[in-house]
């Protein structure tokens, strides 16, 4: 997670404020813009971030508008321990597997000086049982389930955690992969396996819709094939999207559990016919790695773009002025302008307004702005406040491309920008995402696809490709460890279409979507 | 943290939900109500608490309402990591002292199969430098801090961050002290002393004023004594509350770091003048112990009683009826109610209103949330339905006294009737602060005050005793051996008062606050 490289690059009067440019190289573009924009930073922990107040209001804005969609359908928060049971996480085979490898392990409950001074673990204060830090939350919360289920009358339960979860992983990346991360994580229990697997689709559904209504991330929902799977489930469906590079990002998982995380946890409960039966259960979950998928959608050489739904301001008003004289007739004009902007909504809620009044060269600031992506700039002088206009520039459009509009024009027609804006952004993503999925036939023509386009650009590949697969992991397995592709979903909208597996030409039922990704 | 003694007493037809009651047991009585209202319950990991969903919800109000105060007073989020560096700790002395004692301390990063068949951390990933889990943040954000801050332009600097926290306590009680809990720290530079001590002050004045207009607590702010204070702390400020039992319980807390921390973690800054110096600091935090401080404040011997202003449903609507006719009578007239109730709004929120349309006695459900503490209980019947009535219970009111009231007065005065329940819940929560607040100017009347007053209730002394003190850490350590008692805080309204030491007889200019606390 090196954040520094090309810092001083800028010096040389850039004509983009960020460097290097997505074409020059795509992954460290994508570090600059979280540097420029200022929303997140390494940190002396290992694989850890420092998520910045601009970067931390995008995830607060993405926390308050999922919240709100787990409770419109009928999901309640609660809260359980961060540490796990060594023993707890030994009950699911599957899920040991998966988890147990790489994670945060605590051993003792003290610190004492050392023979050299500096702390050292007590080593009387070794615990009887280690815990590890959760890096999901199945066996813990499965174990609460397991009292608070009894009886069909209990059932579903539906239960969601906001929380932080650490992974031990090797390579990180800001937002992408980092070895502690947010999420949100939703536990169900339901009486049959109908109503469990409708919940895991119904959440998919949620995840779909906020991605594509809030984020402006166009996204494909399907399951996972066996080896993609969450450690346990039974099925995991997902939502992927592609990233400026082509490559694919999942950005949100659900899984339907069948009975193996109950019967590992002992999630039993008494039917209307007076049987006992283990309940069927669900999991599903999006982290802070969402904003790490809205960074590589959206943004640009000039820096971030914000999908105006999310963004932490939609408007930033710049006050311009050299004097005195200019200040006493700007202020007061862009206080009222402020207010009034305030008192208007937004896709339900006010508009938020900042008045950028620092002390600071104008230029500077103008361009702070547009790194950090805020959709609406206002620039006011003494000739704005004169004439009742303002000078309006879009983080959508080219950086000097900026309009004088009547104030009560401004007023009066900001949200239909701004749901223009997020609306283009959703468009432009779309047809990005269309412009690079291409129906492939033939195994030459899948490895031409995935063969990067020249040496300059080893990233550059075709994109997301609709290919026929015969069903086998050997052939799944194959283009993974030949070309770094592995298949994303089984689209929910392929169709069923008789082919040849573009790995062995065997026969296959349907196309699945291969990609490369995060 | 045992949740389930008592369970079954409750079969014997008690008078009250609540088995113990509050003079029989006051501390079984508190963990009884927090079973009976479903608020949390103990987990597996020693000392953790889950916090179930009527618990969590509560803390989510209490999140939502601070957290715009924070904001008002121009606070930001951000996120850092939840582990520190064994390092990091060692820079501040008195802090190593006060937090490197009792920590959860990561040795590993792996689990392996251990000889025996279980999981063991793994002897190939022990890491070369051991992290703790933050008990407080003060070091990994100071680390950051020091980044952030060069010029006097940077500061103030102020954020806030929501997250858990680990504590390795050897007791704990829900809410009020458990190993893990959630809390929000405040963390602030600041270019001079004036400003970083006006910054602690407004900070605890914003806990004050949270306590008392939203948890209808009412609060003693004032500094700590020396012994009291935070490690590295230059002045710790508090706000001291009275439960029911006549122990204070320590609120909320507002540290005054002066340069402390900026030291220790290379926190300075250019100034105006082109001088470097060290910056000012400040931290504050309140915790889930809120959550605890509520409960104890106004809860009966029915169980919990919620202030409006923080209640997850203002309003509780039971369907009562016999059979289809009786439900084909009272569900759509349940449902227009509801809706419309939900269209008002109180204390600038829509009205929070449940329907338990469950399928279980009448008698269950009423009591059911009269121990969850919702503050309005409506009843509705078939004849309610025909005589477009309601007939309703208040939270603050005898459980069978009931009133019927027309349809149309309930939905025009619940907000008032909500406002009067939360000023009357401040208001008696205050009188009986005072009832107990003595002025004590004798080390014998002093003994006696904090002596209980019989053998089957030890826990009842007098309450809060405001009584003059010499200023030694010699006294303040006597009675705290003696009597279990300490210092609370020197009220800020302490007026200047010649007396003598309540135990050694030497001046005092002022008294201060003693008590029995939790």
């Amino acid at each position: 997670m090196k954040a520094d490289a090309g810092k001083n690059k800028q010096a040389a009067a850039p004509k983009t404020a960020v460097t290097p440019t997505r074409s020059e190289d795509y992954a460290e573009w994508y570090q600059q813009v979280i540097r420029v924009a200022d929303l997140a930073e390494a940190s002396a922990v290992r694989g850890c971030m420092v998520i910045k107040p601009w970067g931390y209001a995008i995830w607060e804005n993405i926390q308050r508008e999922l919240d709100a969609m787990f409770k419109a359908t009928g999901h309640k928060n609660a809260y359980f321990p961060l540490l796990i049971p060594k023993s707890f996480l030994e009950k699911e085979a599957e899920h040991v597997e998966g988890f147990a490898k790489e994670c945060a392990v605590v051993t003792h409950h003290r610190l004492v000086a050392g023979p050299n001074g500096g702390l050292i673990p007590d080593p009387d204060a070794k615990l009887e049982e280690a815990y590890i830090i959760r890096p999901t939350s199945e066996t813990i919360i499965g174990a609460s389930f397991a009292s608070w289920v009894q009886s069909y009358r209990d059932l579903p339960l539906l239960i969601n955690q906001w929380a932080n979860v650490v992974r031990w992983e090797l390579r990180t990346r800001m937002f992408l992969r980092t070895t502690e991360f947010l999420w949100q994580e939703g536990h169900t229990a339901h009486a049959t396996r109908e109503e469990a697997e409708e919940e895991t689709r119904r959440m998919l559904d949620v995840y779909a819709t906020f991605a594509e209504q809030f984020m402006a991330v166009p996204v494909i929902k399907g399951p996972k094939t066996a080896s993609e799977r969450f450690p346990g489930a039974v099925d995991t469906y997902a939502i992927e999207a592609m990233m400026q590079d082509r490559k694919a990002l999942q950005a949100g998982t659900s899984h339907f559990l069948g009975q193996n995380f109950a019967k590992a946890s002992g999630i039993k409960f008494n039917t209307k016919n007076e049987t006992e039966e283990f309940a069927w259960t669900t999991s599903w979950g999006v982290s802070t790695r969402l904003v790490g998928g809205l960074i590589m959608t959206h943004s640009d050489d000039d820096g971030l773009v914000l999908p105006p739904r999310l963004a932490p301001a939609h408007v930033v008003i710049i006050p311009v002025f050299r004097d005195d004289e200019g200040r006493a007739k700007v202020m007061p004009y862009i206080e009222a302008l402020a207010k009034e902007l305030r008192a208007t909504r937004y896709a339900d809620r006010p508009l938020e307004v900042e008045v950028d009044a620092r002390d600071i060269r104008g230029g500077d600031k103008q361009w702070e702005w547009v790194k950090k992506g805020c959709p609406i700039r206002l620039e006011i002088g003494p000739r704005d406040a004169d004439g009742g206009v303002v000078t309006m520039a879009r983080r959508d459009r080219p950086v000097k491309d900026k309009v004088v509009v009547p104030r009560a024009e401004i007023v009066a027609t900001l949200p239909t920008i701004l749901t223009e804006m997020q609306d283009g952004m959703f468009e432009r993503a779309r047809a990005f995402r269309d412009e690079h999925t291409h129906r492939i036939d033939t195994r030459a023509a899948f490895d031409a696809f995935f063969t990067p386009k020249s040496a300059e650009r080893p990233e550059i590949h075709g994109g997301f490709a609709m290919a026929p697969w015969c069903g086998s992991a050997t052939c799944e397995g194959e283009v993974k460890d030949r070309l770094k592709v592995t298949i994303r979903c089984v689209p929910f909208d392929s169709e069923r279409e008789d082919g040849a597996c573009v790995v062995c030409g065997s026969p296959s039922p349907r196309r699945v979507l291969f990609a490369k990704s995060y």
